[in-house]
């Protein structure tokens, strides 16, 4: 329990917690395992020029007329009246997207995004770029906080795993004095051999199921299968993979 | 994952997100195992006529004037300027107890007690009256909120873990959609062989410890050692086991 001059990781499990943390000091990850910083890391993974993330389908609609580019977001499971696309990362393959402009709203995540705008740095991870999530940190040696995008800000499972996830990969190379960190990493531990089967117990899983998105779940818990990293420059979300 | 007509049952994790539950409809469970709620549950089995929770200094010493009743509370972990005891359950044998007042400030605890106020009614839980709390839910077929009163907001391992201890003894008698609580009841499931060595990843865990207070925390951990049920009635807490 020696700080041995590492520096700090914690886990943040709601965004209304955030204001708890140091963010100006910290790299943000920001965590939204379905399906927003899924879609993210697979859009730039198959080209994307960048992913503009943005808080309201009305600010989506004008960014997307402005830039001509490519609209997305849901609400409530189904494409925001306006856009153009949800937010299935399937809906993104490299025929699609490649060298394309993406402006995207989500329930949550893009609404963490911003909150967490004042960030010393902003990235996005989930399962399909977990690793190259954890080598960005592990490079960095920055304090780190894991931020999950959460559902209208009640604590969800999908997030925490991811977040359990990254903890145990990266934890020797950081000070971790930070009890969601530690239930976080239980809670992945205990999940690994079986994801899919672990986000059976989640409210959303429900919820999406419902609309008959069990590829999308399967898919956004697959490791390593989108392996980009978006990073937030200038308003826009870029893969500096 | 069928309603059947059961109440339904939320572990909020911390008081700053309160807030997003049902307070009015719900019996909500005061949870602030390091100690407040240990102590409390401690000072009502051996004797105590009640126990007055005030969320300041101030308003304690002011009620222990009123009252002639033995005045407790804690600040960083020393007996608070003006008043007379502390929070470790140990202060609180039959022998100085029994049929005495004593009005009690906390950290985190008396707080949440205060935020929860328009429930529908308020009970207090910790490790050491665990079945007084379950069979009184189990009694009642109400919603219910497992409130954590975490630290400073931030979400913490012992009081997830009560929290999770309930969920894993009620939760065929509820309906539970609600990721924090199966997240609690992973955890509990995790730790439950030995409490107090899955407590040394907690951060309050380190802040007591510096003050010699292992003992306490064992205590706080201890399953059914003092089996009263604290209930809020007309601003104290009397027990009705």
């Amino acid at each position: 329990m020696i700080q041995e001059n590492k520096p700090p990781l914690y886990v943040c499990p709601s965004p209304a917690l955030l204001h708890l943390y140091d963010v100006s000091g910290s790299i943000v990850v920001i965590i939204d395992v379905l399906r927003a910083t899924s879609t993210i890391c697979t859009a730039l993974f198959h080209g994307a020029k960048r992913v503009i993330p943005v808080a309201s389908v009305e600010e989506c609609i004008q960014k997307g007329e402005e830039l001509q580019a490519i609209t997305a977001g849901e609400r409530d499971g189904i494409i925001a009246s306006g856009l153009q696309h949800g937010n299935s990362p399937f809906e993104y393959p490299v025929s699609f997207i490649k060298n394309k402009t993406l402006v995207l709203t989500t329930t949550n995540g893009t609404r963490l995004l911003d909150m967490a705008s004042d960030a010393k740095q902003i990235i996005t991870g989930s399962f399909p770029n977990l690793t190259p999530v954890c080598n960005y940190l592990l490079h960095q040696n920055q304090p780190v906080i894991l931020g999950c995008a959460a559902w209208k800000d009640r604590v969800n499972l999908e997030d925490m795993l991811f977040a359990g996830a990254v903890v145990n990969s990266i934890k020797e190379k950081f000070y971790i004095n930070c009890d969601s960190a530690f239930i976080a990493e239980t809670l992945y531990l205990h999940a690994k051999d079986n994801l899919y089967a672990c986000m059976q117990h989640a409210s959303h899983f429900h919820r999406l199921a419902k609309h008959g998105l069990e590829e999308d779940i399967k898919y956004c818990l697959t490791i390593d299968i989108a392996p980009s990293l978006p990073i937030l420059k200038d308003g826009a979300l870029i893969n500096i993979c």
